[in-house]
């Protein structure tokens, strides 16, 4: 039977900031090893800072915002997963496009590499200097400067914040096309750099199909205006998605504009347990059909996941113990039609067999509590220690199989092997944590897990991006011919290769 | 009052398929001017076919797909308005994305232009040969390769009519995520390489949202593979957004995956009468925010539209007159609901006073009727003679303020000034109509209605594409720095540049 959630209890806290939670497990740890020593890369043939380089940057931006103190420095060389470390010395924080552009000639000039940060939330290393890039943080660069609610579009810079931003297109009756567990800290700028996925892809769809219009700052300084206010245009090359998902290789963005839908009036969410693998996809296949439009997110968490997010993090599940959960989430414009089409899908699916035990609700802090329990996982196993993580997308048909396997393989060396993510997107996050940085672990599980997922033609990397852990591993998801267009591209729009060095194109080449 | 479409006549005749009409209108007509004498233009410095050539295109794909019979080629050589013809003496048909590659292998090392052509149904004069260009017919790589119904996934060949993609997926219970006036002559690989737009963008969003994976040949003839199976694909360069949308001057796209939602069990279609278009546009946002996720087309007709394509075509209109139309349709996954949310909608509309008279419908075939009304325009305008076409973005605030302005400018010189369009994507489709073409008009509109819209800061091409109708007037949308960067791009990408020549690339460069 499923019940409503007045028996849950209050013990969950709200974690959608992860700035503090990032915060408090940075200074709980030892910093990682420097990159360039735990994965043995060569520095590029780029100049070293210099006080003439300092000097520039400060008539550029004043020395309030040309940091070169090394303990200020030190959060922005460390990735949130401490797992890569860099040695920048100068961090510089621009708040307009000519700033950025200005700078950029002058690194471009002295062949200084650059790599610029959003809210450094990224999972595979490509937020932070690998050697001693000069770090381009865009953190200042955060104003909203136009919503157009008639149209559903906001314009603003790129360092905004997520969260905020949801906030201010919310007061207008609209919402962001994109969320994540990041939201707090994210910079819309480094969702787009990365085309991050998310909570709302399933119903709102991606990056590529959402922003209208971008305004980058090529390698050289130049500023490309490729801004559109328009859901359509089709106007010469569509150069903006150069820069969707090239993670600062290409460009640096610097301002955007993003369709927003009209916000949901009303909202439901169900959190299910569920026997088997099978009577989950079941499951999803009836959502898909009998919710239809107003299906916004199906998420599978599997009883590994819901454990480390409920201990570290002393939450309560609202339904005991099943080997999987599915947490559906109902987005409309009509509370009652929503309710009826829920409860109508729910019964069925109860009926059938394939879910043992769930609970549905549409209360704000009730759906919060419940969301909680998902967007806990990730930041839960970072708690553990250290987390080797993948990001895959893979056939429904064969998109559990490989949580098993790896347990297998890695068996009492990690504390545990879990399984959740998207399966509405066919996109899984395969987690493996363990106390610290184990090599023994690190090589069960690389590159066993790319050639599995390269079998099944599946993505070695659904959302999270390439960044500098994964770039020797794209050769599995991109063919030869690929890679030499995207060599072609970056040296075509870097012909210094000074942006974002190390990351995105295969190191060995 | 609204009220049932019990009495709508009968006399709707199907005119969904794109081909009879056109046949019909080309054979009725005189051929128009060679392009090349209208519109001034300098041929490019590539070779002219030899013997030789010919005996080389039919050792790779046999005589019978090899043609250079004359009167077989003509409507290959002219576009569909009637508005631009080449010469080309060679048509080519190849199958297989291999001889596809071969072809383009020979033609590039023998410094032969190429034309690729779908369905042959664009506006913008993208899809036939200026000069003698090898025209590569894509008709014959038809083949639906796999759907993947879980997934919501269909692959195929670049070459199949949407029309029978949407008969195809429907079947199992899957939906196109485009539709448009030209379904049934269109095909997949056209839409995408001019990102086309259509009725269903407001639902569904656009293709580069929408497309999940390419594959495409290079000028040189290499092939690139960048088909992925999935939503989500963060592994690199999101290669594949280069050849959506730049109208077959990069590649040519042999092979596609898209995403097809699931198909929606229940549709309304709404034909409303307003007075005008403040009332129209208060309508279209009650409808955005009352409808929510079941809106899924919103568009505008003005009087003048919807007298052509009723007279032309010998329909009926549900309604009296009045100086606006709007066509709302809704599709979603409970019939009861969605007629309780339009009916709770238009009563209050009504109400308001905003709606004058109207009618609705769920059933096929008023449905389709309604559809027709708004269908048949565009071809009803070329019925009349010879049409100028302008496809723009503008702000919703100064959507219709130009038909107007435009009438003014053209007085008595023109058929009729109409327009119609998308309101729900903020584009406008703009027709001046006139027995033949006229130069007089043709001065008198153009540029003004690009130095128009560049004014709003909208597109001069909202879907319709740049093709060679508008490669001079697309510094009014992009700006020098862009331009730049796309001359690069076709230079990195084909540089002898044998590639649908003298289109979408401005031609004084």
């Amino acid at each position: 039977m499923y019940r409503p959630l007045a028996s849950i209890s209050n013990k969950f806290r709200n974690i959608n900031n992860f700035s503090s939670i990032e915060r408090s497990y940075q200074s709980s740890k030892a910093l990682p090893d420097l990159t360039k020593d735990r994965y043995a890369v060569q520095r590029g043939d780029f100049s070293e800072i210099k006080n003439s380089d300092i000097k520039h940057f400060e008539s550029i931006l004043s020395s309030s915002r040309c940091i070169t103190d090394k303990s200020d420095i030190e959060s922005y060389n460390v990735d949130f997963l401490g797992a890569v470390r860099g040695y920048s010395q100068v961090l510089l924080k621009p708040k307009t496009t000519e700033e950025v552009s200005t700078i950029l000639q002058h690194c471009n000039s002295r062949k200084l590499a650059v790599c610029s940060q959003g809210g450094n939330t990224g999972l595979v290393g490509g937020s932070v200097p690998v050697f001693d890039e000069v770090i381009l943080s865009m953190q200042l660069m955060n104003k909203i400067e136009h919503v157009d609610e008639m149209a559903g579009i906001l314009v603003c810079q790129s360092g905004c914040i997520l969260e905020k931003l949801e906030e201010h297109v919310s007061e207008r009756g609209l919402c962001m096309p994109i969320d994540l567990g990041a939201k707090g800290t994210c910079h819309i700028g480094g969702n787009v750099s990365t085309n991050a996925g998310g909570l709302r892809l399933l119903r709102y769809g991606n990056l590529h199909g959402n922003v209208l219009g971008i305004e980058a700052v090529k390698a050289d300084g130049t500023i490309l205006d490729l801004m559109s206010n328009f859901k359509k245009d089709n106007t010469g090359y569509h150069l903006k998605h150069l820069f969707i998902g090239s993670e600062g290789t290409l460009g640096v963005i610097t301002k955007l504009a993003i369709a927003c839908p009209t916000a949901s009036k009303a909202k439901n969410v169900a959190f299910l347990g569920l026997e088997s693998y099978d009577a989950l996809l079941k499951t999803f296949l009836a959502a898909k059909r009998d919710l239809g439009e107003i299906l916004s997110a199906c998420e599978l968490i599997d009883s590994e996941s819901l454990k480390v997010s409920t201990q570290q993090y002393n939450l309560t599940s609202p339904i005991s113990e099943y080997p999987f959960y599915l947490l559906l989430e109902t987005s409309g414009s009509n509370a009652e039609h929503d309710e009826e089409k829920v409860s109508n899908f729910l019964e069925a699916a109860m009926n059938r067999g394939d879910i043992l035990d769930g609970t549905v609700s549409s209360e704000g802090n009730k759906v919060a509590q419940m969301w909680q329990l998902r967007e806990s996982i990730p930041t839960a196993l970072i708690k553990e220690g250290y987390v080797f993580k993948y990001d895959i997308s893979l056939p429904l048909s064969h998109f559990y199989e490989i949580v098993p396997v790896m347990r297998e393989r890695v068996g009492d060396l990690a504390i545990r092997v879990c399984g959740y993510g998207h399966i509405g997107d066919s996109n899984l996050h395969l987690n493996v944590s363990c106390t610290e940085f184990n090599d023994n672990i690190y090589k069960r599980v690389e590159p066993f897990v790319y050639e599995y997922t390269s079998k099944l033609r599946g993505s070695i990397s659904a959302e999270h991006g390439i960044g500098f852990l994964k770039t020797n591993y794209l050769k599995y998801s991109k063919q030869p011919e690929a890679l030499d267009l995207m060599k072609e591209l970056k040296t075509m729009m870097d012909p210094n290769g000074i942006l974002n060095p190390y990351k995105v194109l295969p190191r060995n080449t």
